[in-house]
């Protein structure tokens, strides 16, 4: 099996070293052998220089894609445009594609599901939530036969080290994020992650897993309500350490919570700082840990934890992908049926609200 | 796919249930159409004083094996035979075999895995640990790309149950014992459970799937060191209040933890009583839930939790089983390689120790 590499950032420079130094490791017994086939970066000199093998690289993703040499494509490039139009040309041409891109697939998964089901190409990509945390492939196969009624989570890891630190280190949230750019814990421009952009793609590809319906990512609300003239912040940006700190004392956590349930009128679903009680295991989710929660019926309440971010334990997921189509695996969406828009989602009802000294509504999870 | 289920008790019910009630939705997008074509039970009036179709039932299970008229065997019945020669038979036959029979798996895994392998007759078994959190199949496969170092969990809900109560409510063991027979959740005869045999059974299993090597379940240590003429007792029948409490001063809830990591000379594995520091989320598992850790490169540390019992939570993963045998999903160790033989586990050597007032020595876990 012939794989290319789309991308060698955090995540792509960890397969692209799997594929090379351990390349048995990753044969299943029934699976056939891999071999890396190409790489395309954008710098072929800075490529070469961090020592990757030359005669693999090139800057041309789209050749790679169409190259009668490569049978599976590995997309870690990131965002939207090339990346879409060449996952969609790679399943059209009938070959199996593995991304960890949650933008991609948050905002046109419906149309990149519907290339994959044309002509029953392989699309996967648990490495899209949870890093390597094992939970898109089990929530699609392992509780398929559950009525899975709602799930919540801790999805990303920018935003929970800074409010993690914010609380244990009583520093405000300029400060921490800009410790946590130094550390490389947040980007240079951290909008994405901390305004909920990057928890809102997540939260749209756990729902469209256990609730069967693609979301419009844009349309989850990310802001919580606050009294007075101004509106909420979205994500974190609107946390302070006041508030952080007189939560605490009620024993509750400010934590960046993705939620989402099934109503009769569709999929109410939000991003939002909440504060969780520290009773609970998602209150003491801290640090860069992600746990995702789910609830169904006859299955009760399941949760999957770990470190949800960082290149080496997504490579894990991005791997065991490659591993699935190597045994025919099929889609991430196992024997899920198809979803085929992406629709609305209903903004939550209010409910209990911690109301913190800036005047911002938290909704209370205990 | 017309679907035999063997044993009616409270996992059976509930499956049976659901292939009676909502058929349609254990239908996957790309698998067959279900049907209950035949239960086994050990008597039929009272399976028919229950509500069960009296068209379907049979006192003769290895008749259902055998019958041209089923495809699938769901063996519910538990114990060792007949269970044994049933699973045996039907896979040498080459029909599928769903089972949450972990003595059986345990103490026949290697014989049964071959029957399996000998003609690529799929064979599943997720519901034998942690009920219906999604385990074994994430380790297989989701995790497939790494190399596994440790294991360890609270992979039993009854002396989970025990423990925390005896811990919260101030009583000894005794008592809450015989409540929780009251209650259901310790069987009349508790030994399998409150001697750790469950427990080293479910741990014979997770090693199989990480480690890639069956262990005889005898070979496991279960009772702890102590000081004194006695040696220690299984599992948690020696585990006094006053231990409890006092590692509760030391912020350490005795768990009955079960434990295994890879050495160069063997695998090490035991299920002992445990002194979890309360920081971690493992000694803060309380009640029925179950938790299971799985550490390894790339991936870091990853849990599954739940509730790992109950008839309707374990159902989900037989059915969820059923359904990939539908969609040629083969067998539950997916692509990890043969493993032939079953071999003894090495005892762990002498870690830091809490010692209780009764002597006891709880390995620690901080």
């Amino acid at each position: 099996m012939r794989v290319a590499v789309l991308g060698a950032g955090s995540v792509g420079r960890e397969v692209i070293r799997a594929l090379m130094e351990r390349p048995d490791t990753l044969r299943a017994a029934d699976g056939p052998a891999m071999v890396l086939a190409g790489i395309a970066v954008r710098d072929i000199a800075r490529a070469v220089a961090a020592g990757m093998p030359e005669a693999l690289l090139t800057d041309a993703p789209a050749h790679l894609v169409a190259s009668p040499d490569t049978d599976v494509i590995v997309e870690l490039m990131g965002g939207d445009e090339p990346a879409r139009t060449l996952i969609a040309v790679a399943l059209a041409a009938g070959k199996p594609v593995v991304t960890a891109n949650k933008h991609v697939i948050a905002h046109h998964g419906a149309e990149l599901e519907a290339a994959a089901r044309r002509n029953g190409t392989p699309f996967r990509f648990e490495a899209a939530v949870g890093g390597g945390i094992p939970v898109l492939g089990p929530i699609a196969a392992d509780l398929a036969a559950n009525e899975l009624h709602a799930i919540r989570g801790i999805v990303n890891g920018t935003t929970n080290f800074i409010l993690t630190a914010m609380r244990f280190d009583g520093r405000p949230y300029a400060d921490v994020l800009a410790d946590a750019k130094v550390a490389g814990y947040a980007e240079a421009d951290p909008s994405g992650d901390v305004e909920g952009h990057d928890a809102a793609n997540k939260l749209v590809i756990l729902v469209r897993l256990a609730f069967g319906q693609w979301l419009d990512p844009a349309s989850i609300q990310r802001a919580p309500s606050r009294s007075g003239a101004d509106p909420g912040l979205p994500g974190i940006t609107g946390v302070s350490l006041p508030d952080i700190e007189a939560a605490a004392d009620q024993n509750l956590a400010i934590k960046l919570v993705a939620a989402a349930h099934r109503t009769p009128d569709g999929i109410v679903a939000s991003v939002l700082p909440s504060a969780v009680s520290l009773d609970l295991p998602l209150g003491r989710t801290d640090g860069v840990l992600n746990r995702i929660e789910v609830d169904g019926t006859p299955i009760g309440s399941v949760a999957f934890s770990g470190h949800g971010a960082g290149g080496a334990a997504t490579s894990s997921a991005v791997l065991a992908d490659l591993m699935a189509v190597g045994r025919q695996g099929g889609s991430t969406w196992a024997g899920r049926s198809a979803a085929a828009s992406h629709k609305a989602a209903i903004a939550p009802s209010p409910v209990e609200a911690f109301i913190g000294p800036s005047g911002t509504a938290y909704p209370v999870i205990r």
